[in-house]
């Protein structure tokens, strides 16, 4: 009898040992990524070394729309969904480590560069919370509270910046807010005003050093410096439109893709099938590259030789593919209906494209155009590599 | 007796998946490091989010001048040491998975844009040998040879370029040759001759364009454009030390570290207590700066805004950290005996110093340049982080 417990402990702790131990494979996390499957509120973990799928994850609530960033040691994505839920996600165990919903519509984050802090940009309520990303606990609260009427404003464009800091945009407001949390207890927020008519999104560039708000209400950007905060916001690209009939907008680009090769910051325009060149040294427009329609992302292939170009509908199908040299489109592909995102692999040779009415992820080589493996994804939308987690911006 | 067999058994296997299963701890391989303990032979394995060390690896054989870069996944480290050992060091499970004796004499190596090929630069037998990342296997050999004598030059300043290109150059040759390793067992050399007498390390800029080789030989550098490389090679920063009278070099300093913050790169100059900047747009001298000692190493910190400095003996006590913009020293810090080398973690809040004489790693915020942590090691010189593993030129 003693004998026969003690084999049936033993077995139970091999077992439990094997299912401990079999499961969650040893492996690197550098060459990871996460595929958003909006339809089903799911996400698939993919292998960027062996363009495999490794596992899906379910239960993440509303992803259209979402984003996620990556923990400091790439294990965990945290994906923002649009219902206001923030899921912890663990790449090694295929399962969700954390889950809340932290406000009733949110349309993105971001995390902080001692990857101590996951903010998330919310709508409604309006304002932008502040999260432990360990334990993703509320650390800090900002609501986006403007002018005399006890308004809150339509958080957008939130970026990360060097020192702890986020910085954001107030929608309604027309306002950009810098947010030192290096004592998250007591945040200090300094706001500019007046930046310009509904800004929509924004992006940081690479270095963490220039904050640009798209403005959706004119044409134009507002431009804060953030080595010198106290230049105030610039306004640059003004009427980069001007005298031209206004071309209905079918999707709003999105701007923290947005393209920087060199000197230049490549721009999707507005309702326009162009791609405005910007000068970062001048602020000034420094040509137009025409393409298959209106721009929704616009990125640079990491070596900044090429910039890729998908479009809203009904040029939705398209990728246009910009050598920055020549300024033109030098390639076209067709990876299937409904193209929502591009992610290039870290070191650029190959991209990721997901295709939603076809339900599926197409990889190509970036140097000879061809293709390199077919995913099947439920209606893919954001693709995301784990080496975002050592970069500012993204 | 079947009983004991079968319990002895089952002791046995949940001791082997203890064993197997408890050591190695599931993690993310993204804020990993290695800090190689030249005199000993020896890294240790860090964690740049804990602040430190997991584990020790020994045998590693001559260390002097060792460095290595990242696989693609950031599991494991590929050692390149002086006396041509090959080690491919498992983070994970700290522990050498793989080690070859590949030459004689090396001097470095670099690990190809799809992460499946690793190239060693040799000086005896002089040329470049490129291995499977996976197996160590030899997969391509390229002796250096030169000249109608038979002679083969050291291999210096080897870097990855886009297009799993890998860039070199002749010490004694005055020659830079650009590998296509697409197809590894027919690689396609490209050679540029007459570059300039002596170079003796180089540099890939981030995106990969511009290979520089810093020449000891003469006054200035040579340049390709690897975009364009039917244009040969270039001379800049001509006689950048003309007139003035040549001072004693106490230790070569080291190109690959170089600096690129926005338009500008920051250059060691050879025996001078200066800091050169190199316009990146017209390759012309921008300025000089004043430091402490002869450079070593010139880093930026990731954001661009700060470029730090270590120093050949006499000054090798000291670190020097420059502003960029106002383009002077504004701090300086003293981390110990004999400072080899510095490590930025991948968004730039703090950075690793290795004091080889004080057998002491220290971590400092580049923010607020107080110390984060010391940490004990045996001789350290080499510190790099795997977030190498997603860059062009590491």
């Amino acid at each position: 009898m003693f004998t026969n417990k003690f084999q049936a402990l033993l077995i139970a702790a091999a077992t439990l040992l094997l299912a401990g131990c079999a499961a969650p494979v040893l492996r690197g996390t550098g060459d990871l990524g996460v595929v958003i499957e909006r339809a089903t509120g799911s996400v698939q973990i993919v292998d960027t070394s062996q363009l495999v799928s490794l596992s899906s994850v379910k239960g993440l609530g509303d992803l259209s729309h979402a984003s996620l960033v990556y923990s400091r040691d790439g294990r965990y994505a945290y994906v923002f969904g649009r219902d206001g839920g923030l899921t912890k996600v663990d790449l090694l165990r295929g399962v969700i480590a954390l889950r809340v919903m932290q406000a009733g519509n949110s349309i993105g984050g971001a995390i902080s560069q001692d990857g101590k802090l996951i903010a998330a940009q919310n709508y409604t309520p309006g304002g932008v919370k502040v999260f432990s990303a360990e334990t993703l606990e509320l650390v800090a609260d900002v609501p986006s509270g403007y002018g005399d009427a006890g308004l809150r404003a339509k958080v957008v464009g939130l970026a990360d910046a060097p020192g702890n800091r986020f910085v954001w945009s107030l929608f309604e407001a027309g306002e950009i807010w810098v947010g030192d949390f290096s004592n998250p207890a007591k945040p200090a927020i300094q706001k500019f005003k007046n930046i310009g008519n509904q800004p929509y999104d924004g992006l940081i560039t690479p270095d963490g050093r220039y904050y640009l708000a798209g403005l959706f209400g004119e044409d134009g950007m507002a431009l804060v410096d953030l080595w010198h905060p106290e230049q105030g916001a610039r306004r640059i690209l003004n009427g980069y439109g001007k005298g031209e009939e206004k071309l209905p907008v079918f999707k709003m680009p999105h701007l923290r893709g947005w393209a920087v090769a060199g000197r230049y910051a490549y721009v999707p325009a507005i309702g326009r099938h162009e791609v405005l060149v910007l000068d970062m040294q001048t602020w000034l427009e420094a040509g137009r590259i025409k393409v298959a329609g209106q721009p929704v992302f616009v990125i640079a292939r990491p070596d900044g030789r090429q910039v890729w170009v998908n479009f809203a509908f009904p040029d939705n199908a398209n990728v246009d593919v910009i050598d920055v040299e020549q300024r033109a489109v030098v390639k076209q592909l067709a990876p299937g209906k409904a193209v929502l995102h591009m992610e290039f692999t870290p070191r650029g040779e190959s991209v990721w494209i997901s295709a939603r009415d076809d339900n599926r992820v197409v990889v190509y080589d970036t140097a000879s155009f061809a293709q390199r493996a077919v995913l099947p994804a439920e209606s893919p939308s954001g693709i995301f590599f784990t080496h975002r987690a050592a970069r500012t911006g993204f």
